[in-house]
């Protein structure tokens, strides 16, 4: 049986031995900077497995799901410009490290590469491929839109918010199991149903990212824990509290919210207490089990021996149980 | 006979019934907002003008032809906040009228809807339409990136700011015309022809440009005329200038340069002076013509009944006699 681990080592040598460009050196750096970051390279790896359910051959798939971690890439860079953000996996983002106008016309660059290597589908395939991935790729962006829209809205709805991730984060992801499934020759059902594990384990994923910054172990998570609520970011948490909250809980939550001044360690501590007396911890953990139950489901609705799916499903309880 | 008129008229409808998309309105309002903007649409003019040498049917290239209209907006959109240009075609840029994150934002979205346009090519072009596409969209990032890397270099040579130019504007004039001779039918060398006739023409039309900067008649140029002059930029006549100046002459020019307060008529007159001592004019107009003459021989090149290529030509002499 196929085993993910061994994906994994084949999509970084090819990542390793990849060029994205060479000359002018400012244009074509920053991309090999930040794929050279590293982390979990988990959507290509999807594909793969999605491959894999439905063709030995999977090496063909790596060049079109290399695309779904170049494109993800690209919109990191992009969104660091935006939300300003100084680091990226522990390293300068790259407008930090060159500057913004770099960090643009690179990132325009890596979404020109991800359609480069978006071409190795088999050719009968490409046009639905690219017609998928546009579609994608777009909503990605008005997920992100939708994001910095909430930035400034405090009434924003547990249906916005799941709407507004679907966009920004799980698309892709369901993209990244629906490529594999087209090209390893899965049916329009199939087809489907791969895109909509992807897109529901999506919203899981996100919201457990939510939820890990506020309950992670620190010894794991690899980010600062607590990190979202001392920024007020407008996570899942945080937004069913707003609306959960009443009396003088909500007035306590609105006065940390509001404190320009305050130590760290105390305001995660009090938020996380506000947390508790709602009971927002395991309304989360409820959300998250339903999203990657659904998303489950869908696969075990693939009609196809239980031994192929058994890599992809075994890498998705992974996903399900990741503690960072 | 096709009248390029006809097809601008096509193009102008089809433009102004194409929806970008809509929600969030943030992220598409930029979008209709900088295609309203105008300009002469003569880059999917040159697609339509080459289809139809090859094609009655050349209502079958408005999309992809669109596709260039659109790319080439994206890059106005992008390089404007890289250049923090405040106006476009007279009016505000995107980032001033919104905001830079929206600028950078929306563009990516322009991008990927060009690529959405571009899939209406016949299914068996779809993949080498994409592979040059592909390759001239990097190409154009490129030529702004070694614009922009031009502006703290005070040795940029002669051949240096050609190939700068070829690939910041004139790789996309060839790829327009390439597109249109794919989409019509035509064989590989006259798809080749095609090409190096946009490029060539291309480099004329940028050179045009800088010369009319400083030369345009101030009743018939869009912008004020002088307005490189003013900024100092490296256009092909001041780095002539730089080359070929020596002693006193010199010594003026970089006095002018150097200078950080003047009077702006002042500063033109002087430096259009030192262009006429150098005879830049001259040099300018033969090297345009040059170019020209180089696409246009391509055009003639192309093994098909002369009154087919009668259109493109026309047209093509249009760019070549432009004053605006």
């Amino acid at each position: 049986m196929i085993k993910p681990e061994q994906l994994l080592q084949t999509l970084q040598i090819e990542f390793d031995k990849h060029s994205y460009g060479e000359n002018p050196a400012e244009l074509y750096d920053p991309i090999a900077y930040i794929m050279a970051l590293g982390g979990k390279r988990f959507r290509p790896l999807l594909t793969l497995l999605a491959t894999s359910i439905y063709s030995e051959d999977w090496g063909k798939a790596i060049k079109p799901a290399m695309a779904v971690e170049v494109f993800h890439n690209f919109t990191l860079m992009h969104d660091d410009i935006m939300d300003r953000a100084p680091l990226r996996r522990g390293k300068p983002t790259v407008h930090e490290k060159w500057n913004a106008n770099t960090a643009i016309l690179s990132g325009d660059v890596m979404l020109i590469r991800a359609y480069d290597l978006l071409l190795d589908v088999p050719k009968d395939k490409l046009r639905l491929v690219l017609a998928r991935f546009n579609q994608t790729a777009a909503e990605v962006c008005e997920g992100q839109q939708l994001d910095m829209n909430f930035e400034t809205r405090w009434n924003v709805t547990e249906e916005e918010y799941i709407g507004m991730i679907r966009l920004k984060t799980s698309v892709l992801l369901g993209f990244a199991l629906e490529l594999g499934g087209i090209i390893g020759g899965a049916d329009e059902n199939a087809i489907q149903l791969l895109y909509s594990a992807g897109e529901n384990m999506g919203i899981g994923f996100q919201l457990k990212d939510d939820l890990l910054d506020v309950y992670g172990d620190p010894t794991k998570f690899g980010k600062q824990v607590g990190g979202d609520i001392i920024a007020n970011k407008k996570t899942f948490l945080l937004i069913e509290a707003l609306s959960k909250a009443e009396g003088t809980v909500k007035a306590e939550l609105e006065k940390w919210i509001e404190m320009k001044t305050f130590d760290n360690d105390e305001k995660v501590n009090a938020v996380r207490n506000i947390y508790e007396t709602l009971d927002i911890r395991t309304f989360t953990e409820q959300k998250i089990n339903a999203y990657f139950a659904k998303g489950l489901a869908s696969l075990n609705e693939l009609s196809i021996d239980e031994s192929r799916k058994e890599p992809l499903l075994q890498f998705a309880q992974q996903l399900v149980e990741r503690e960072k």
